[in-house]
């Protein structure tokens, strides 16, 4: 056995992601040696409580509840503890005691990030996040590193499994939202609270880390709009389907440019969309996540995998902890973020996408004309317009419209217009259309 | 403007990918100091014509038949010559006078990796390589840095965009092999000798490299099995569609365990095979690239793009150029490949995968109770069967024999036997089953 320069590894929070972590760098240790010129001591497992019942066994004696006698002196900390506090203390602790860090908090990185990055930046320490957007699926390097010469046009990511899981069992059972949830949440696929997922909080999260990455300019979380997946029902599940969508909770990170001006902006913003049956992300389905990113030399890439699991996101925390120990071996400073172009972030206002616009009109002659007449004056133009014999009463026919490109503040005073024009019973829905 | 570092860079070779990196590294000159930390000097581009006429106009002043000068000095030489001399000697050369080393030449790669990495960890130098395997996709950093903590079981790439342009048309139109290819290379998505792509040439350089990284091992091009996919024609995709398959040349790289000792080893094999519709890698169409990763604790994982073309290729090249600035920038010195696994690479005849045999047969009873003592005897069981009306004359049935999973040394002792068994009039195709 080649005798390999010991690293001390820390690993704070043992759940469902630090156990397997733990398992894993036990049980191929001589092969993470092999490959990082390194032996991983795993010097303790910092957790709340060491007679806690855990799926995975952990050696007892590696267990304990003080974590900063476990810190100081370590090469590599792994902070699984999620949430804000106390991790981000003990985070930045790990990096002021000189070691790199692997992490898989996204919300700490979507909040803190810019705490975390300097204060690396300060000490020539390293920040690993791999397992923070989308699991296992090797994203951030991607983004990081092998895009880094290109320009990143547009990401349209799938990044959340609960939610992806739930519409993709409305689409082909043709189920009621509440339904789904209920069974998904008796089956594990969602939490007994289901907000964090099902109200977009984590997608907005990802959304943050892959925008600061792809547009290197630090993103904060509270730039990022945000709409979840409560409101879609059977009915808009049908509709889509009949015109060739399926919806997706989609993290969209998009480069705008400002024609007048020349100057750039970005807009980040999470919310079920209309996705073309032929577009890659259409056929993401399951629990599964999957990133799709449009660049300018690389053109259309994407990126599939599973997003979440226990052990998937052990993955991507190992081979953040190999990337940290060949940096050690290597020597060197930390490679700190990209932020230079700091571009700013527009509210959902200035955002142009397509839309579909299903209205329960009065059914007499005339509507139309009115209705399009307004569409005109609100500057947005009519791609599709389909009516169905009626809506959901028989004084009523449903206009299903789909538009071309409008910018979302135009879109929204346009809607309000029709509600209040008196031919409009009901607007049913309004969805974005995405990717294409 | 910010002050940064200056570093030097000399770019071998000005095709269609290096006159794209000149362009893109000129174009974006202030994005890539920001992101990289240091401004990259093109400080000559090695041509061997400098008169020749180039899609994209180079400045004339940067162009030089004179190599050697332009490389010493440099921090970082990017290499886009293409074949093995001299564009070995000058990478060797650029490692030696202390330069970081960008490569997308594959067939170098697959044939002295060992040697040009082994030089480079010698001066401490990093050799970046995104670009050599699947074009724009990144698929290197994943293998190389986020899946270096999992233990990746297999990997099928689609790696050649030709020939997958080639089947998706003939799967498409139904057309003959001959004909697309024609069309093909009429227009421009086949070279005028098509050898390389076509034979499997370049998918096996890929599937060396992708197999070496994955398994950490140095894998010799020579161990890589070869098929091309000149003999796959119109009765063979028709056969494939109607059993719900379609056929893809695929590069295969698989960790195989032996069952009585535990012993493990690799198999890395290039071949058309038939893929399910129903797998992700059916629907990757036209020119383009997909590797789907099997790995042990993150599942399955897909990589898609574009696998070629100046301009994406360039994106990857881009990519390995700003990791290059910034690892100067940081210091220390370079990682170098990881291949202390080691496994012996075993010859096709041990891998075991399920197969289509399609043959025609003596219409008269007993025949296919021949066949299945034949099949049998050498140890082939049978999945499914099939028998159509007619084979290619009227005195013949043909049979279509989908295999559970046998050894190929096996199958191919059965086919032979069956060939001679007296009963069979023409084995009209053996086909592999992967993916499934």
């Amino acid at each position: 056995m080649t005798d390999y320069r010991r690293l001390r590894v820390a690993l704070l929070g043992a759940g469902a992601v630090g156990s397997q972590v733990a398992a894993l760098l036990r049980q191929h240790g001589d092969e993470l040696a092999d490959r990082s010129g390194a032996r991983l001591e795993l010097a303790g497992i910092a957790v709340r409580d060491v007679d806690a019942k855990r799926d995975v066994e952990l050696p007892r004696e590696l267990l304990t509840t003080d974590i900063e006698p476990l810190i100081v002196g370590s090469d590599i900390v792994i902070e699984l503890m999620g949430g804000i506090e106390p991790a981000r203390t003990h985070l930045l602790q790990a990096i002021n005691s000189g070691a790199d860090v692997v992490t898989a908090n996204k919300a700490l990185l979507a909040t803190h990030g810019p705490e975390i990055f300097d204060a690396a930046d300060q000490v020539g320490a390293q920040v690993y996040y791999e397992a923070a957007a989308a699991g296992a699926i090797p994203i951030i390097r991607p983004l990081r590193d092998s895009l880094a010469g290109d320009r990143v046009q547009r990401i349209m990511g799938i990044v959340n499994g609960t939610t992806n899981y739930i519409l993709d069992r409305m689409d082909k059972e043709g189920s009621e939202f509440a339904d789904v949830l209920a069974d998904a949440q008796a089956l594990g696929y969602a939490e007994a609270d289901p907000t964090a997922d099902i109200e977009g909080y984590d997608a907005a999260q990802k959304a943050a880390i892959l925008a600061s990455l792809a547009f290197h300019t630090a993103v904060p979380l509270d730039a990022v709009h945000r709409e979840g997946i409560t409101g879609i029902d059977k009915q808009m599940m049908d509709s889509a389907r009949h015109a060739g969508y399926v919806i997706k909770l989609l993290a969209v990170c998009e480069r705008l440019a400002d024609v007048t001006d020349a100057a750039e902006s970005i807009s980040v913003r999470v919310y079920p969309a209309l996705v073309h049956r032929d577009h890659p992300l259409a056929s993401v389905h399951g629990a599964n996540n999957a990133v799709f990113v449009e660049a300018e030399a690389a053109g259309d890439l994407m990126f599939y995998g599973a997003g979440a699991g226990g052990v998937q996101t052990a993955s991507a925390v190992l081979g953040d902890v190999v990337s940290a120990a060949r940096r050690h071996i290597a020597g060197g400073v930390g490679v700190g973020e990209s932020t230079r172009a700091n571009l700013p972030v527009v509210p959902i206002g200035h955002v142009t996408t397509r839309y579909q616009i299903t209205l329960d009109v009065a059914d007499e002659p005339g509507v139309l004309a009115t209705i399009a007449g307004i569409l005109a004056d609100g500057r947005v133009s009519i791609a599709t317009l389909e009516q169905t014999v009626a809506g959901e009463d028989v004084e009523t026919a449903r206009l299903v419209i789909g538009t071309h490109k409008a910018l979302e503040q135009d879109l929204s005073d346009t809607v309000d217009r029709l509600a209040a024009s008196g031919v409009v019973a009901r607007v049913v829905s309004v969805l974005r259309v995405e990717g294409d």
